[in-house]
């Protein structure tokens, strides 16, 4: 059984280069790229909707929605305003930088976008072992998972960029310490920033737009953008 | 690549073998066996707890929890009363067939015991697609994660014996549609029985409870155990 671990040292090295592949084609194309992960039912698709109601007039958006199976994630941005592509992984339970490259075909003319949202798979394991070539990751924790998942989950809290806290309109019914959940974020990603909010109520959605706007603007005046590590 | 295919399928047949193996061990010691599947946060371990509490005197109760990291699960499980064996999984986003024969060794002999409860990796994909050899599997899915669940994840919701849909004191405050769930689920497994409950409240644990009685008595009573599929 020894002999299937260098094909698998094989699959991340290609995949490693395939996203260095897709990170240089979004640079070409001056695209602010975000890859959103979190367990299934955390809001990735509910903020994605949401922040696309509160973009900016003028940022186009291209949507990437991967799921096992259904459009239902894709059809719902495409109804919040974006372009949106759906990848059907099969029983994949996350996606690879070859799926994201085919999704950029899809696209066909990447220019006139600002923004690239890959929402994952719903997954806190294997989607981060997966680089996609995007700018910044993005973590949906929600309050009904509780408060453990960081020290349950390292692989997938460690390294992250921003990790939004949502649902926190449930907050009054739910038994969650704040305070312990935090501190198991900040063992793992010390310099990420946090944003609270609901998706449900809106609370906290502004504050989450209003950094995203500002790391489209500052990247489109950078000219270098750096892959996530 | 396409060499890596059949290494894939030799690791499922072995996986499928080790299985058959660990229902015989089971049937031997004469132990009812289920294997709780759920996204992270569903409620797994509050249900295990809750159902600790609640089962009648005298089941004696093994505990196997898989987990990326830490032994928070099966302390818990440990402090309600089962004796609790924690595997940790490191990268692997599920529980195989070797890990809970491991685990078997670890609990020694099986004899004592009347119902081994293995909890598994928090994730809506792979653990569907590896057998243990345990006698039933139970889905825990919760309000907060959504009504689109189903469909999403159908490899999961396919097959399923038992469906606990958890948190329902959350319905109040969270948009979920309980008829669009349940068609989705008929579907995929027409046969399953459902328990709709509240791990928080305690509210519809006693219905759950009472079935997983009769199916430990049944199935010491009937002396012949099938091996799901």
């Amino acid at each position: 059984m020894t002999r299937n671990i260098p094909i698998v040292e094989d699959i991340m090295n290609a995949n490693d280069q395939l996203a260095i592949q897709n990170h240089a084609r979004l640079e070409q194309a001056d695209i602010f790229a975000i890859n959103i992960m979190a367990s299934p039912g955390a809001g990735k698709t509910s903020l994605i909707e949401q922040t696309l109601k509160r973009l900016p007039a003028g940022i186009k958006v291209a949507v990437v929605d991967g799921d096992i199976a259904t459009s239902i994630d894709a059809d719902r941005a495409a109804a919040a305003g974006a372009t949106a592509i759906q990848i059907n992984t099969g029983g994949e339970c996350h996606l690879d930088a070859v799926m994201l490259r085919n999704a950029l075909d899809q696209l066909g003319d990447l220019t006139p976008f600002d923004l690239l949202i890959v929402e994952n798979v719903g997954n806190l394991v294997c989607p981060a072992a997966f680089q996609l070539g995007t700018h910044k990751s993005v973590l949906v924790a929600s309050i009904p998972e509780g408060d453990d998942k960081p020290y349950k989950y390292p692989g997938m809290y460690q390294d992250v960029d921003a990790l939004i806290i949502n649902k926190i309109d449930l907050l009054p019914y739910i038994p969650f310490k704040m305070d312990y959940f935090r501190q198991g974020v900040e063992i793992l990603s010390p310099n990420l920033v946090t944003f609270p909010l609901s998706c449900q109520t809106g609370e906290g959605l502004d504050v989450w737009v209003e950094w995203l706007s500002t790391q489209i603007t500052n990247h489109v005046s950078s000219d270098i953008g750096e892959i996530e590590t």
